[in-house]
């Protein structure tokens, strides 16, 4: 018996020693971040706190793209897409009939955003409409494998937030469901959401194409279509998560004017409540960019924030690492 | 410490010969029904059977209206609906100012339904046009509290089906995730799904009108609308299913023709599926009903159901019990 009761007696002294040696969030710097999240965290968490939250209601909502990784030269979905098209052209020069496909195919992509990004969205379409939504979900995953970064020569979905990787991981830990409230594509986050970031298809809250369900030669099948049914993306952030949750959020996360809503909403609520925005300031790591950026405009949030309490991450300052990959 | 010692044994006892002893579903009369769901269940979850699914997979979903509780004589959200609006109008004569409003008043359902139940979709528009989600849905806990069905005298939310209320509970404790998957309107659902059923918000998947994000008097608030967003229902139902849960369920239960499209969707995927349809042919302890109903018509779906291996349920024949309240 005496191995045994030893080793017991050792795993009592690591159980009892963890907390006071781990750090949850080792790539962020010590500083005020740090320590408002910590401290909220352990808040919320605590049976003891005036402010403790049961798990049913720790509700934790991220933006995606800017908030979760990376949104630079542009959003990677759209890279995805002109990806496809380009390959679709490649393979039969008919596919490029139109001038918004024309011009995807020589990247050329400002006539895509005129007219209300009406050639965007034709591009979109064309690189999913008829698919299988499992055969889509496959073809980006195909895409992840093979696809590098044009900056960083990495793949796309290595452009993650090692800090944020880190702030999930801990919310779970502490009891949280974490949900992507993204604008970006529902089935196209879901391809690398649950691998990426621990995130189930199930709490991967997006914008939604139109769908079809047909039977096929029989068989039962999900049809993507042309056209857009809903846009998760600024007053629509809140509209899906109640659609979605149906809980007010008491943690929310993002980075531009598209997430002003979700935090609005979700701090408005009763008790406590953490809103934070990623602030690209980083030119040498990853991008410098806010008021005057075409993607991930921060402005209007950003005016607001120290008046509604929430907490300006700035990732030159706070975040030690940005992508896992980086010394 | 002998006192203790005989506590822990008599704890490992009971521990171990629960499952002995145990009858998950002690309101389903023993027979083929009651077997198969209990040898479908014990299957997946054996991790040493080939059918084995991991936990993340263990997905259920139930349609609600005639599935979970009853419909007769007419849905309960259209009776709440109804209510609302007799109560608006005696409080103000001047709200029922059309004819449609008129009808309701006056309990003249017919007028209602015609013209794609254009005067049924006004009166529910009425009732909940720019409330606030949290105020509908107090609305409806209110209503349920004092509103009593006209032939049972019960709660509308008393006429849940005790057999399914097991169903549901005994799912859960093999590691499936419950789902409702209904017709009905989302926010009426939660209003009582949570404490009925053990199925929290994020669980409900439902019709849905339209609804804003609105700040209101500096507060944000979410109102509902006039008009539907997206109707859950037949092909509605798979479609509505992959964008709110991301998997295809592998225990599928409905009572119509409604849930023929997720019935044929869920029990067409890979490896071990389950399809069950409440079939009621129970006149005296709840209404008999199937081809011919104007609500919850099950016509197609039971052609369907011997050959897609889908068990039909006889309320009469494999429920002991129907409702708690019932001896």
């Amino acid at each position: 018996m005496k191995p045994l009761q030893g080793c017991l007696a050792g795993l009592c002294l690591l159980l009892v020693a963890w907390p006071v040696f781990a750090d949850p969030l080792p790539s962020w710097r010590a500083g005020e971040a740090k320590s408002q999240i910590i401290a909220f965290v352990e808040d919320v968490t605590d049976p003891d706190s005036p402010n403790f939250v049961p798990v049913a209601d720790r509700i934790a909502t991220f933006d995606n793209d800017g908030t979760l990784w990376a949104e630079q030269p542009a959003y990677f979905q759209l890279i995805y897409a002109l990806d496809e098209v380009r390959a679709a052209a490649e393979a039969d020069p008919a596919f490029a009939s139109t001038p918004a496909l024309k011009a995807a195919v020589a990247g050329d992509l400002k006539p895509l955003f005129d007219n209300h990004h009406a050639g965007l969205m034709e591009v979109i379409d064309a690189t999913h409409a008829g698919m299988t939504v499992s055969d889509y979900i496959a073809s980006v995953q195909d895409w992840l494998k093979t696809a590098r970064h044009p900056q960083s020569d990495q793949p796309y979905d290595a452009m993650v937030y090692q800090p944020m990787l880190e702030l999930l991981r801990y919310l779970r830990d502490e009891g949280f469901a974490t949900y992507i409230v993204s604008g970006g594509g529902i089935h196209f986050i879901r391809a690398f959401a649950e691998p990426r970031y621990g995130i189930p298809p199930q709490q991967v809250v997006g914008s939604v194409g139109n769908e079809r369900f047909e039977i096929v030669d029989g068989t039962p099948e999900l049809i993507k279509e042309a056209g857009i049914f809903f846009i998760d993306d600024k007053a629509g952030k809140p509209v899906a998560i109640d659609r979605h949750i149906g809980r007010r959020p008491i943690f929310v996360g993002g980075n531009s004017d598209g997430d002003l809503q979700m935090l609005q909403w979700s701090t408005a609520g009763p008790g406590p409540r953490f809103g934070l925005i990623v602030h690209h300031d980083d030119g040498e790591r990853e991008w410098a960019y806010d008021r005057d950026s075409a993607i991930g405009r921060l402005d209007k949030a950003m005016d607001l924030a120290s008046k509604e309490g929430w907490l300006l991450v700035s990732m030159k300052d706070d975040w030690a690492k940005v992508f896992p990959w980086q010394k």
